[in-house]
């Protein structure tokens, strides 16, 4: 099939989503920013965003088999957060494509786009239903722009890894404190970690908390528990 | 289709949700509760949620076309309330197929139930896609259980609905003062609508917020924009 009869828009649009609009109105309106437009993609926000949820969460929910619910949170609140989502708007070159008044400060334009970027995905989810929006939220946000180790990081929780898999595998485990103001420093704590009663790890922190996260790290990186 | 072959889980579970299970091992997750079960629904619940807030934000979307979002917000809002998802659960009679410990309180009882109705729903979209699970939640939560004219009322903007009809219909709109501490009530006001500098409506409130809301409602019933 020829876009040589097709209008611009609908080019444009094939170009960003990968999809061939059954409605272009819908994609029309979810650039058509309140400033300018009193019919405006604010609706289409409100389903995109939700629909966005869903299909991160799914994703999310089949990438970490491990993680718990907690984690699962975290890691979704980092991927549809408001910085995020406007960084994605951005990578797609949204704002070139939005119908606004120029008033706006630079963080105001930032939302702008992230906001048009969930109206963009509400339009596609009512044109195309849920599985062909899926496909484009993984082809055109997730795998070319998302790096899942780095946001597991961020989020990760390594004392509750270890915790999790001593409770699977019916290991003791338990954290000890061997030295307190180490190194003449009176934030700087030193944490054993004991698996059945022995000695497998150790770390230094600003905290007993952060000492212990590092000791259940090195343990877990070590025995190729996690990746390094 | 018979089911004498069928376990009564299964049995169960297609009276609860109008669905034959691909995979009953899902519907079985969602209903065990961490208080008793190492392997619990969580991880379902927090798929579930997110699924239940993008087909409850369609419906709303779809049934309201002209309301703005931060009211389908509040609609969405009333609809996935934390108090919603228990009585909901509840009406299912959730808690007798739920497995947990049974130390809790009242209270925590009723999240159980509206966490696992959460999962369950994240075990429906797992086992039989987003069309079904939208099927399921209209047909068993929303059709026999919502009253959305109830929700609407509650969540409802007159006056902001007044302007959006004035600003689109080019007529002029002003609230005035008629009387303040009327009948003697230090609390009490008395507002006038007037469209196009004409008096309209009239009402009386204990915040001239209230009286103007009510002053809107009864213009907007009067010409039958709303119904009453």
């Amino acid at each position: 099939m020829s876009f040589k009869d097709k209008d611009p828009f609908f080019v444009q649009m094939h170009k960003l989503t990968g999809i061939r609009a059954k409605n272009i109105a819908l994609y029309k309106l979810a650039f058509k920013h309140k400033s300018k437009n009193q019919e405006n993609n604010e609706r289409l926000e409100f389903l995109g965003d939700s629909i966005l949820d869903a299909i991160i969460s799914e994703i999310i929910y089949n990438n970490f088999p491990n993680k718990d619910e907690g984690e699962l949170s975290k890691l979704r609140s980092k991927m549809v957060s408001r910085n995020m989502l406007n960084t994605l708007g951005n990578n797609l070159n949204l704002l070139s494509i939005i119908s606004y008044r120029e008033t706006h400060t630079k963080d105001g334009l930032n939302n702008t786009v992230g906001n048009a970027l969930e109206a963009l995905i509400g339009a596609v989810y009512l044109d195309q239903g849920y599985p062909a929006c899926q496909v484009f939220i993984e082809k055109k946000l997730v795998d070319p722009y998302i790096d899942w180790q780095q946001l597991e990081a961020k989020v990760t929780d390594h004392k509750s890894s270890l915790f999790r898999y001593c409770q699977k595998e019916k290991k003791h485990l338990q954290f000890v404190l061997l030295e307190e103001n180490a190194i003449d420093d009176p934030k700087r704590f030193h944490i054993g970690l004991k698996i059945d009663y022995e000695q497998v790890a150790d770390a230094f922190g600003k905290s007993k908390k952060i000492a212990e996260q590092k000791a259940a790290k090195g343990y877990l990186e070590e025995r190729e528990l996690i990746s390094q």
